[in-house]
């Protein structure tokens, strides 16, 4: 061996952190201590002590095996997806078609993984969920936003165009959509499915129903299009509906060949088993937490009433937020509010604020802020 | 809204798998229904009734909240794991200097999106780890392999030459080496340290410790070289010395700069509410769980000189497991002791095979079977 030079202490050597990341600050929302916080769409319901009895149950179950490492491929618990979304939107798919991981993030980081990638494109219409560009920048995937209409759709024609135009290899599709809370149509996701069709070397459709639970009656999740197209994934999250935040779980349901290469970009035991006594335990009250997401629902539809009754214009809402218009000022109105202990969004186009649907009481607490907020 | 067309149902559209991943397979090592596990270096020992107890414990009082999104930059697990360093390897940092992950692979993952990525290199020293490839094509990163000596050490110069040559953003140190066991004297470190601070553009040195605490008296961590190396960070795992595999929690110590780049590329809230609860009551165990290790090094050190008393060649060995060398048909011995209930790892150079270090009895079961097999 030879002697090692000493490390320089006079010339500290760089980080080679990459160009596009330097000056970029960590996402997230502020965190702060206020009594009312309405701000990031959680579920204000806290787990049943009969949930968190058969979740530590579960976990404590699961411990006893900690030393080994969890399944990698978590059939058990793709099933039991598998199962929920038969029940909650009528359509049947085998658990080797359910796909999960930490987060519907890291599921669309694996689908841009598998299909985006340095050379392609991704593709979604804003404004929409803001973290998209943040997945498609850590995969090297160039980030085209097209744009909604004003009423916060996606234009058939104008996606198809687009679509020709740009040659994606994905296609994302917010259905609600976040911060505006739109859900789309079956025909236009159909009409971005025949697009998508026509990309030489293909195109994934990647249809975000993070908050699909919340939609209203008669409207269809994207699910009931699966069996027909190989090129479509539809994600969930146990996040918004279960109430499950904070146990990141986030999942999709797509064709077996779209999930098997996920399998490949995946990394391995990426789903604890933690993780998956969590989530199977809480899959097992699905009907205890979906009567929550019915209060959730008329407790939305009673907001955006009241809203519209002081005079406000309010999105349409299929999700357990809805954003609202407030006029130039935005950011005085949420610091009006915040002052008043409560924390909502500051998101969306100019002009528009976004609350998270939280029990009656936070909901009162808010409107009766906005109301002096606004002097209406 | 424009009618849309109907999909394409004669012409199925090609699903845009990146190239470099097509006919790849995910990922694993074989999981046969086996009565001896030796092959994938676990902890053979599970919790303890406490341990799972207190686990089970910190997992319900973190269920109550599990609605809302868990602490994002958990700092509380970052002192706990910054509390244990101290502990076992007398090295001090601060809780922002600790980054965690699920499992070290996702850690490895962070530095890469952040340090390599299209245009950059990522080098590491044959035979080593397979998974580092992997994680570097999905990164786009370019991978270098240098190699390791006979002894599978690393050579200063020879290192040094190739750093110079191959300009790497990214260099991978593997001490205790996997699949080998050999752990690297810090003049090594610090003559890679040093080759890595004249890298124009910057280079970080990732030294893997996974295996750290199986280390024999003597060997010191590369985290003693943190206060003076901002471009170092040296990561840990609670998978092996701490028998929680299963729950998934890798981590790493560097400067702040360098854990603030990792930041950035983290998906939020990346680690659930449940399994920082999880990591934080097995941390209340260290006592315990480290204790443990002081068997298996103990175990592992009377398996090498017995492999050795039957005129095998095996490396030397700082980690939970033990590489020996049995002639050319590898396959043939790995099969034989598969026949005989033992499942161990066909890895690392040709003619050797890997063997985690078990419980007294199932390294019994383990020598039995090669005795017989190959008739020494």
């Amino acid at each position: 061996m030879t002697a090692p030079d000493a490390a320089p202490q006079a010339a500290r050597p760089v980080l080679p952190v990459r160009p596009e990341l330097a000056g970029e600050v960590p996402y997230g929302a502020p965190q702060l201590d206020v009594p009312v916080l309405l701000n990031v769409n959680e579920n204000p319901y806290p787990p049943s002590a009969q949930v968190v009895a058969d979740i530590a149950a579960a976990v404590a179950e699961a411990a006893h095996g900690l030393n080994r490492y969890p399944d990698r491929e978590f059939l058990g618990l793709r099933a039991d997806l598998a199962e929920y979304l038969a029940v909650e939107s009528g359509v049947r798919v085998a658990p080797e078609q359910v796909w999960a991981a930490n987060g519907s993030n890291e599921v669309m980081l694996h689908l841009l993984q598998a299909f985006g990638g340095p050379g392609r494109t991704a593709l979604s219409f804003a404004p929409t969920y803001s973290m998209y560009p943040e997945y498609a920048r850590d995969t090297h995937t160039r980030w085209v936003a097209g744009r909604r209409t004003e009423q916060f759709d996606v234009d058939p024609a104008e996606a198809r165009a687009l679509i020709a135009r740009e040659t994606p290899s994905v296609v994302l599709l917010t259905s609600p959509n976040n911060p505006t809370g739109t859900a789309l149509e079956l025909d236009t996701v159909r009409a971005v499915l025949a697009a998508a069709a026509e990309v030489p070397g293909g195109c994934v459709v990647v249809v975000d129903e993070a908050y699909g639970e919340f939609r209203r009656e008669g409207v269809e999740s994207a699910l009931t299009l699966l069996a027909e197209h190989p090129h479509l994934a539809v994600s969930r999250t146990m996040s918004k509906a279960f109430g499950l935040a904070g146990a990141r779980v986030g999942y999709l349901a797509a064709s077996r060949e779209l999930v098997d290469a996920l399998r490949v970009v995946r990394l391995p035991y990426h789903l604890s088993a933690v993780t998956q006594a969590t989530a199977r335990a809480a899959l097992r009250h699905a009907p205890e937490l979906m009567a929550q997401v019915g209060s959730l629902r008329a407790e939305r539809d009673q907001l955006v009433l009241d809203l519209r009754d002081r005079g406000l214009r309010v999105a349409e809402s299929d999700a357990n937020f809805v954003l609202f218009q407030v006029g130039q000022d935005r950011h005085a109105v949420w610091q009006g509010l915040l002052d008043r202990g409560v924390l909502i969004r500051e998101v969306g186009p100019e002009g528009w604020l976004r609350v998270s649907v939280g029990t009656p009481e936070e909901t009162a607490a808010f409107t009766a802020a906005l109301w002096e907020v606004l002097g209406i």
